[in-house]
């Protein structure tokens, strides 16, 4: 379940009264990799399988289906057990919506040292109109549904330039984007010429984990950071903040937001 | 600097633009405990001898101000460097508003195995009136310069009834508490009987943070999910959520918000 109900005292100028609200589960996924504990994600308890294979693939453990043996998830226990085909390096660092875990020696972290080395620049010659863009945010605000029930979740959604093709929800903003990228491993579902619609703020770790993917259009309802921004024009990326109502703030190659012919 | 300004394209139904936006500055910090590293936070660049004392606090490996030797802060590379009297155990689970970083085979995570085992119920008999809460709330807001020009940090702050008495601001939300606990453990000012105000959804890892300060009244703009509010009814501790304009949702222990006398 992806929400509960819980009784609440509310309380307005007008006075106080007793009532339920809807509110958003919590749950925990511990993610065990070749029988080797990795980490556990606060998330809420849907799509566990994309979830884990999502993350193992953001965080560089894993890049294909080929490459996992069996996954088995354990709802109950909230567990996810993977198993990939060959060795996998443990020791990498892990980053998240906050920090970086450090596995020791490993260096101290800058815009220099970011996972960008290496990392081809982003080939796509998408082009989206303006108006394209804001029926896609307003489908995806109305497919939030838990987001709606709640106000507690994050949502992400792969699109072409007018349809949602995937959706998720989770109370991490990084999980739902991961969800989405493991159902697109795991169903063999492309991510070229496709755009991101995140809930979320967009921090350099979420730029980068949607570069990885080698997608051109990242969309978001809220704000980015000067990192991300910096990340964006470096790799080719469209980034849009804000994208909100009828309007949105291009932050980097906005040749692929045509303007609309009249 | 906390904010920076970058060149955008706006995009309206009514046309295009382009035009400047204030972004937020994403910044890391690296936490070095005793000559060795520990973490690397994604964070704001302010505050940092708070933030990194204030995670050392919230996630165990401190307790108090008289615990810590030296600490030398390097702006420019972003490290903390924190020493302290005794030995510190550095195995320990880390937790974050993501995930809690392994060290193996410390076993799987459930509401038993919270950290709630042994925590002593907050003991406080403070008690706020909503008008009172209304008048905080509303100082809260207007206190958020950082948000109000980008829309990208949280904030949080530390009160009594009727004044914010520490305030700050962070890209997570997380670190927005932190640095403020940061601050009480440095300047040696109490947290009984206070309350604490935040920006950010309230997830059972905030609320331990929070419960850890012995700190009867949490305040939060957003959601809480249901392991929050099951732990704060365990606690002791008042739990309100959706606190905007002149209303809020009471999640546990109403008794702390007493009727308006008219």
């Amino acid at each position: 379940m992806e929400t509960e109900t819980a009784p609440i005292l509310r309380i307005t100028e007008q006075g106080r009264n007793e009532g339920k609200d809807t509110v958003v589960a919590e749950s925990y996924l511990t993610i065990v990799l070749n029988s080797q504990e990795l980490v556990t994600l606060l998330c809420s308890p849907t799509k566990l399988d994309y979830l884990a294979v999502g993350f193992l693939a953001s965080e560089g453990f894993i890049k294909s289906k080929d490459e996992i043996e069996k996954i088995i998830i354990d709802d109950e226990r909230g567990i996810a057990q993977v198993t990939t085909r060959g060795a996998v390096d443990h020791a990498a660092h892990i980053s998240s919506g906050r920090f970086i875990a450090s596995s020791g020696g490993k260096g101290f972290r800058s815009y220099h040292t970011l996972d960008v080395s290496g990392r081809a620049e982003i080939k796509s010659y998408l082009q989206v109109r303006a108006p394209e863009v804001f029926a896609l945010m307003e489908e995806f605000g109305q497919r939030s549904k838990v987001f709606q029930a709640t106000g507690g979740v994050h949502s992400a959604a792969l699109c072409d330039i007018t349809n949602i093709l995937i959706f998720s929800e989770d109370i991490g903003r990084h999980n739902a984007v991961d969800k989405i990228f493991g159902e697109c491993i795991l169903k063999d579902i492309s991510t070229d010429d496709r755009i991101i619609l995140t809930s979320g703020r967009v921090s350099s770790e979420i730029l980068l984990k949607v570069a990885r993917r080698n997608i051109p259009i990242l969309l978001s309802k809220s704000a980015p950071t000067n990192l991300a921004i910096k990340l964006a024009a470096d790799l080719g990326m469209t980034l849009i903040g804000f994208a909100r109502g009828r309007r949105m703030n291009v932050y980097s190659v906005a040749w692929r937001i045509v303007p609309d012919e009249k």
